[in-house]
């Protein structure tokens, strides 16, 4: 019997360090930042130490799979970069025991995943060797609450045939506004995903998603986006969600 | 610069026989029947004859990964299956060089895919190995017009340390939901998925996702789903879906 998400979060917490830091959950990973002495810090030295090797590779850099559209927008928004009003979002595959480690009390008390599996665990859209997932970066502008994500789906991600699974939109959907709502040091949920498929996405072609951050209430942050060609003459999706910023005091959904 | 949809679609019909059958667009797609002397005919045989073998493995079929948990609830629906009220959906990954030969054209005509990727394509929700996305198997019951989709995410499909990505759910929601929209020998496409994400999801774990169809409005198909725990106590999401008929004579979206 699996134990309540609740507990489960609570020992997710306590293995993060608990009052350290707050936890990080957003759906786009990064390694969290380790202050000198923290206990985090203290774990990271025993795996220096270790046989294992921390392995941290961040995947929205371009890679040889690269579709000539990518590149030429990747470059573009570097460039916008350079004044510092937007910044490249790195992003990690989780490939590294780090992960293993952390969670290994975790997944053993919820004892769903086999101890030999703790190794394959891997953040979803970057579970795909180069070019046949998810090959996608996301660029902020704090300034302007939003983001601009940079996507091209390979050919393992097809649905009906020739095009992209509308599952594989949601899915970068998802990521591109969970990372417009979230603000460093803060924990995002996604509550609603409300999206309308306007035209299927040819596989292996580039699109854009541009995401705001339209509304906060609370700890209710309301954000859209939609889904554009390149030449932006063409619309695929449009969306809304709804996130949650999730208060590491109360430590439940 | 890429066609228009409604171009590639032509050609993907026009590959696929014209008017020799209705196009097979559903989320999770099947082999088409073949009748015997038509194009389909022809082709299958030219692929017997050719040094390439045509594979068609069901994916939908109990693996070594699968929990207790999954392998009890299938045998509980195989056996609703004996007096033909339920019915097992098979489901195929699409490593066949079928899909390279009937789509060869369309994918060099729209030219998103370098040719030495064609053999690549994979049906999303079937291009991991055993055990580390997506197993799942969906009953559907024609009568009550409703399917019950039976899914352990593996971990390849995490999002919040240990926990299911938002965008892997939102996935198996659309292939369950568009399969329960569907009628053998139509096609539908994901015109709007609204999903509540209740509670996460424990990576690993098994849970049930019950569909039915709510309402027909000429070509428009309204269909509603949970996502429950095994022992339905846990209710992890609520979603709706619109799915649209495709009219084979139009063509178009």
């Amino acid at each position: 019997m699996l134990r309540s998400c609740t507990a489960g979060l609570r020992s997710l917490w306590a293995l993060r360090g608990g009052r350290e830091g707050v936890p990080r959950l957003s759906t786009d990973l990064q390694p969290a930042p380790v202050s000198p002495g923290s206990r985090a810090a203290k774990m990271d030295r025993k795996r220096l130490f270790s046989a294992e090797k921390v392995i941290h590779t961040d995947c929205a850099l371009p890679n040889p799979s690269w579709s000539k559209d990518l590149k030429l927008l990747f470059d573009q928004f570097m460039k916008k970069c350079e004044d510092g009003s937007w910044e490249r979002l790195p992003s990690y595959r989780h490939r590294s025991t780090q992960i293993s480690e952390d969670f290994k009390t975790y997944f053993l008390e919820q004892k769903p995943v086999k101890e030999g599996r703790l190794s394959q665990v891997r953040l979803f859209t970057r579970g795909f060797e180069d070019g046949l997932g998810f090959e996608y970066v996301i660029f902020k502008n704090n300034d302007e609450k939003r983001t601009v994500c940079l996507f091209q789906g390979g050919p393992y991600l097809q649905g009906i045939p020739g095009f992209l699974h509308g599952g594989a939109i949601a899915t970068i959907i998802d990521t591109a506004l969970g990372l417009c709502a979230t603000v460093p040091g803060e924990a995002v949920m996604t509550a609603n995903l409300n999206i309308n498929f306007k035209r299927p996405v040819p596989l292996c072609s580039v699109v854009v998603i541009n995401s705001q951050l339209d509304k906060l209430e609370g700890r209710k942050l309301f954000v859209s986006c939609n889904v554009q060609s390149v030449d932006e003459k063409t619309l695929y999706s449009e969306a809304t969600g709804l996130f949650i910023k999730l208060d590491p005091e109360k430590k439940s959904f």
